[in-house]
């Protein structure tokens, strides 16, 4: 099974590539950018990284365009939500037919003199939803990654012990999706239904950041036992 | 200080009640109910069951009418969403003024067939949003208890560590929430900022039961850390 990251060279991305390629469960990670050179950049960052750890690049991990990305069984995508619907149409529908798509998008608005964020989901109640319109009727969105602390994704000395919602309306999707979350870390993936449920999912990022900043936290994470 | 529960013959009134009365840190706990004599069997069942327990009614617990019950500092509303404007009609917004006023209420649509939850919050974005808007302007309304799975309140054995959000517009009555919050078991309160918040807070309890049903798991607890 082939994972490529579409913005893969932002700090989640990257850190997503890190912690699959050391999960081994895959067969190549690819990092795509805009910037093709960007994300060559970044993939030599990962495997040298993981090698100076010893704990070696037990998935490959490669570097290119978005479109190569896309050539992939998982495509996640790690762009800001207003980035979504220009990018799959310079990539071009097709590109995503068939394939199972991961959004770990939360749209927020943040209110920085009263401390506090809030979630900004489209018309359509999610940024999950609204990207389902965008993608061909053929493609299997699930949400996963949601509310995992940014800061966390790169320091591969922090465990990742989080609980991971994921929802979406293709079963044999979500269940790829909960591979890919559990080899992941110690992520403990769970289904959430349908992708419905996006709505709530994506809302919580911005409730996680709220805690933080007002009960003087840092990195909260999200437990359901 | 004294506490009231609108709505406290339920069994997730009941069950605070018992809690409240066990952490012994309030003057009284009032149990209300349309029908008084119910919550005067609810509150001798609340002394009743402590006593047998011997570890004791540590505050005293009284029941009586719901304007009984609004004769307090603090007033939780343990009664469905839909209720609330009728029930706030009916004792008259007076009894409500100046008071710290708690909702746990989670509006939510259940579809069976498909095993999910979703929130249905009002066209102001959340219950207590709603509330805000019937209460008088001097009420001082926050969340707390939202998520805290129902099956737990009356087990008594059952420790409850959960994380308990509170968001609200006054921060003294945020204040007073937390501090019944931490009377209350092992629950952990936090700072969750305003009032707008609980849009993403009362979404959360759908989401939980969607998870405990689609898991198999029993009494899915949050908890943020």
């Amino acid at each position: 099974m082939k994972v490529g990251i579409i913005g893969g060279t932002g700090s989640i991305g990257e850190g997503l590539a890190r912690r699959i390629c050391i999960g081994g469960k895959f067969d190549v990670v690819k990092i795509g950018s805009r910037d093709p050179s960007k994300a060559e950049v970044a993939a030599k960052e990962v495997v040298d990284t993981l090698t100076q750890r010893e704990c070696g690049c037990a998935t490959a991990c490669t570097g290119g365009s978005n479109e190569e990305a896309c050539n992939a069984d998982i495509i996640i995508l790690s762009i800001p939500f207003d980035k979504v619907a220009s990018t799959v149409e310079t990539l071009g529908a097709a590109l995503f037919e068939n394939k199972v798509i991961i959004s770990l998008i939360n749209p927020m608005q943040r209110f920085p003199k009263d401390k506090y964020f809030l979630p900004d989901p489209p018309a359509e109640g999610s940024a999950a939803l609204a990207i389902k319109k965008i993608l061909p009727p053929s493609a299997k969105l699930v949400t996963a990654f949601n509310n995992v602390a940014s800061g966390k994704w790169m320091e591969l000395d922090e465990e990742l012990d989080y609980s991971v919602c994921i929802c979406g309306d293709d079963e044999d999707a979500k269940k790829a999706a909960m591979e890919l979350v559990s080899s992941v870390s110690k992520l403990q993936p769970l289904d959430a239904g349908p992708l419905e449920l996006s709505r709530v999912i994506e809302g919580i990022t911005p409730l996680v950041i709220t805690l933080a900043i007002r009960n003087k936290l840092k990195d909260v994470g999200v437990y359901f036992k």
